[in-house]
């Protein structure tokens, strides 16, 4: 199998002063074309690290990709470096990539300086990549056999986001040319309301008997629940897709309606589509979470189709007067319950004239009331059929839990919408 | 200089699955304690890797810390690999992390499995800091001198961000107790309002003033504005407080009433503080903003002590009905006007009868409607003096933007509060 290495290259990385995306994007795409990274580093803008490193990463990959450090401030020392490496401290002028640089400062009207037509200045030998998107070119180093015991090719990209992935595709063009690449294939499944080890219990029998070429991994995360994916690495001759297919629909029929979506997707967005399709309309009355569920649903283009509005009514004041919970209720069952938690759905249907409304109300800090824990959260849905509610307890910081009572509203919601689940 | 090198475990890195944000927030927390990280690794789930990889960080790296795979499901290998690199393949039980590990699943009301267990089994010889957020322990090797040719120390922290954040201070108050550092002092200044460039533009003459030593880093950020970071490298005998003292307050001179805190703060924090001085309560009317404002002020402890709770109104239904919103202003005006804004923060303070109400309406996706472009929102606050309102047009994406109009919603309501504006 073909492998790369990623090298990231720039101080700011390192101090923690911004995140590294590229190397994120880089590997996805070098994974759809059949190239598995196995190692992603980032270093500092020193010489002596650089050529270290890129030795290092030359000798056990065929595919070396590095990003920053093209620059033309001071601290940029990668291109120089780059020459050592090839052995080849001639630089010659790339005439497509000096055209380029007056092209792009020209459209931003600005002069050219000195500085931006060194950019065009390449070690000779290598091969360039014009870079429409800025004024560093791509430099593409083909080390021979002999140098590293295996042919190996460096590309040096430049870092700023928006070149990478914009130029990214030549790139790709560039190693599948010069590759005979087998293709990878990935399946992912969407699951909510099993705790990580309570899931990989479940799917054991399954999961052991899985053929060596094909990997499960588990991604939780409190928002979406775990991502179960599922990886094969094919051969030239025979397409993984179906097999894979075999294995997700094998997956399917163990764990039922706790897979919410089967593509990368969020409960909001799948709320959202269900919604849609049926026509219907959706409101929120939030306690504890605060607009929380209100913020999730809105961050799905085209909410305004289906989302009417809704009510954070921290205050007991704005629980009784907005949403119409009796006050009655308020004292005899306390703030934190079942019966508060139903006529704030019940109030927000009514309010909006929505076909769903959901509903929370709990204790988001760790501290307790006295009645409930802290942690604790009732969530409830009003529809068509009526009111259900369920309870919930976490135990995690006051943000965490914010976002957990969040997603079990959204999950209530989605089972209730789909039927599993009846008031 | 005392180096570290950090890594990173988990195929879902390296085939792009997710971004790797815990490295970022590790090497500035270890560059505010005084050590540098040269170096930053990420690698997959695969023994040979692991040992490869880590055995060459010792051996060049005073601190090496790792994080993920340390999961209870069966793609993690990490542990064995660690067990291994520490000559220590007897591996035996944490009573503390076995404690924590029921504590945490109970408190969750999960069943305790074998495989959760597991979790609180370590090599022999490693010291153990419990995990307060989850069930894997940080495991701490420290390698004799030799062993690498110096004294190393491996952390073996859990991969999930908020287990790896939630115990990073542990974390470097270890390193603090074990290392002699060369003090470094830093102070914060939270500006909001200027973009990167046009605050760079304001204060050039004081930072190309800037003693050698001292080093000024720009952090811009969505939510909270641009954090300047002034640091100083320091040697044992002088302490570099007072100096770099001396450079904020000339800083702050220039800045003005931009910047709205010291040391690291959001403006929802700064807010609350506000409030519960002066004893005055707050609403919120969204639009655009979907509950985001709502939310960002409920995640401050104790917020139900002044925020007495908001509308989303993302229907025009909801704004006429709930919020009072004229008819004829929706009509006449637009939904997306300063009226409209205005109207709609005037509904929610006499909703919920608060001192304050800050409102939102405008288009957070990259479509206009005719007569606004996409990005464009307009703000209001209503307080005792009367009602103030305010145009911004952004141009990101639609979650951008809708961080960008909350923040920039809780800055005029801070500039409102403290009066810097008037109605």
């Amino acid at each position: 199998m073909t492998t790369a290495s990623i090298c990231t290259i720039g101080d700011e990385i390192l101090i923690g002063q911004i995140v590294d995306t590229n190397s994120s994007h880089l590997a996805r795409a070098l994974g759809e074309a059949g190239v598995r990274t196995d190692r992603m580093v980032s270093i500092a803008d020193r010489e002596e690290d650089i050529l270290t490193t890129l030795e290092a990463e030359l000798r056990t990959h065929d595919i070396v990709l590095t990003t920053g450090g093209l620059g033309p401030t001071k601290d940029d020392i990668t291109k120089p470096a780059l020459a050592k490496l090839f052995g080849s401290p001639e630089m010659v002028k790339n005439e497509a990539q000096e055209a380029m640089v007056r092209t792009i400062l020209h459209s931003r009207g600005l002069d050219i300086l000195e500085s931006n037509l060194m950019q065009a200045m390449v070690p000779a030998g290598c091969e360039v990549i014009p870079n429409r998107f800025g004024t560093a070119p791509i430099m593409v180093f083909r080390f021979p056999e002999s140098r590293f015991g295996h042919p190996a090719t460096l590309y040096a990209m430049p870092g700023v986001p928006h070149e990478t992935l914009g130029m990214l595709p030549e790139v790709i063009d560039d190693i599948r040319t010069h590759n005979a690449l087998a293709p990878i294939a990935h399946r992912n499944l969407m699951v909510y309301g099993l705790a990580e080890s309570a899931l990989a219990a479940l799917i054991a029998p399954w999961e052991d008997a899985l053929p060596a070429d094909m990997h499960l991994a588990y991604l939780p995360n409190t928002l979406t629940g775990v991502k179960l994916r599922l990886s094969v690495y094919g051969s030239a001759e025979t397409s993984p897709e179906s097999r894979i297919s075999a294995q997700i629909e094998a997956l399917k029929k163990i764990l039922g309606p706790r897979i919410y979506a089967e593509q990368e997707d969020r409960l909001e967005a799948v709320i959202g589509r269900l919604l849609r399709e049926r026509e219907e309309t959706l409101s929120a009355a939030e306690s504890c979470t605060g607009g929380e569920i209100a913020h999730l649903l809105t961050t799905i283009p085209g909410a305004s189709d289906y989302f009417l509005g809704s009510v954070t009514s921290y205050a007991v004041s704005v629980k009784e007067k907005v949403l119409g919970v009796p006050a009655a209720t308020i004292r005899e069952k306390g703030v934190v319950s079942a019966d508060v938690a139903e006529a704030m759905a019940r109030g927000a249907r009514q309010l909006t004239g929505s076909t769903w409304a959901v509903a929370t109300t709990g204790l988001a800090g760790s501290e307790g009331d006295g009645v409930n824990e802290g942690g604790t959260v009732w969530i409830a849905v009003d529809g068509p059929a009526g009111t259900v509610s369920e309870k919930r307890v976490y135990h995690n910081d006051r943000e965490r839990n914010i976002e957990r009572f969040s997603a079990s509203a959204l999950d209530l919601l989605r089972r209730c919408i789909l039927g599993t689940i009846h008031a």
